[in-house]
């Protein structure tokens, strides 16, 4: 189901990000009006793109997915060259590399979590990793669209490039010594790795890693989902971040 | 699809748990051996629960779940009452409240991300509130086997006895003041209501609550999914119980 995005969210925030091609919005003429259902409509209208109500038969094809009432035809998200991206300047900035990512929900909640808490840029191996799908963009509710999504060959070649950028890497995994709140986030631009929900980081990138950090479990129950995980510790960057801003 | 669990995970937790009753498992005849399945076949038999190989084809009727070839009949989780879960005595540990919450996927993430950081029960209220389910039981990973799940018909009575307990009562609001990170939750049991995912924690939870606190958001894009937000505040009571531990 390429080409089309689901759900008010997902539709609403790529036409206030405007940089994808819509082609057109399809809404229920069951779908009860609210303010977010206006503000797409005048959205729409003032960028010239095309809106239609249909009856909700018309939406039977769409069945499995969580469209309520309301999809979009649009042009692929448009991947971020890495080169490009360091052109700019970054100051205290955090990055994140997903390592094998294979669910699509995983990816979407953690783009989701990205943009929430300020992450400037999301680095993908265009192998091994779930890409940017239907699911994907609806997970993040439309989050997709306020972050560069970074696809690279190599993920080795990648953080040895953000290396020599001066960019701090450090990776998750769940036998290493130190716990991620331990690290000093401040004053530095971290990249942070995730690694697949089975496997973790790979070697080649703990190897070429600055700092390896594990969150502590109780329980002995070893297995927190990897979109949970994430967050745990970019807030606590951003924790850290915002306590040094104050003091 | 009551009664029925999903997947390596959520079988091999349920026998490990053992406190309930599991009537047969089925494998199917394609599944690869390996550690997990042998500790399956080994906890099955040390505990009389009947396993079976199965052609593949026998778990067509569960093709709408992630089964990855391994199912097993079992008995409703128990949920535990709160007057009995309040006889045991605790010292700075932590409850959860689950006001609404919506989506079986999200329960599912939390209560695994309760069970990684020591959370020592989940109260739920009987209504409003998506229950137990397959897909609750799938999506943590067999940790709804390792924590009390609390069914209560007012959580407002819920709040006022674990007040009256001394437990300290902290809920999340987009609009709240306080930073969840500058509350000192050492030294207290705490109590943390996360909301429903749209309209967030009724007004007369709020009310009650001693500490209202949000999670600080970059971007303007307000829309954390709860089960990450919750990572990111209780891994926030771990780190700190954790440091205070070792000073």
């Amino acid at each position: 189901m390429d080409g089309i995005i689901f759900g008010k969210n997902s539709v609403l925030e790529a036409l206030i990000a405007g940089d994808r091609e819509i082609n057109k919005i399809l809404i229920s003429k069951n779908l009860h009006s609210d303010t977010k259902l206006n503000t797409i409509k005048e959205l729409a209208r003032q960028n010239g793109v095309t809106y239609q109500f249909v009856a909700k038969e018309k939406f039977q094809e769409y069945s499995g997915y969580n469209h309520q009432g309301i999809i979009a035809q649009i042009s692929p998200i448009k991947y971020t060259d890495l080169d490009k991206f360091l052109e700019n300047k970054y100051q205290n900035d955090a990055l994140v590399i997903l390592d094998g990512i294979e669910d699509s929900h995983n990816l979407g909640a953690i783009i989701r979590t990205c943009v929430c808490a300020g992450v400037r840029g999301i680095i993908l191996p265009s192998r091994r990793n779930v890409l940017i799908n239907t699911v994907v963009e609806k997970t993040s509710a439309g989050a997709i669209n306020h972050i560069p999504i970074i696809k690279v060959n190599s993920l080795v070649n990648a953080v040895q490039k953000l290396k020599n950028k001066d960019w701090w890497i450090i990776a998750t995994d769940a036998s290493a010594k130190d716990n991620y709140y331990n690290i000093d986030y401040c004053n530095m631009n971290s990249v942070i790795i995730m690694g697949a929900e089975h496997t973790g980081v790979s070697k080649s990138l703990l190897k070429l890693s600055d700092f390896v950090v594990k969150i502590p479990m109780m329980n002995n129950f070893n297995s927190l989902n990897v979109s949970n995980a994430f967050s745990a510790i970019i807030f606590e960057t951003l924790r850290q971040k915002l306590n040094n801003l104050n003091n």
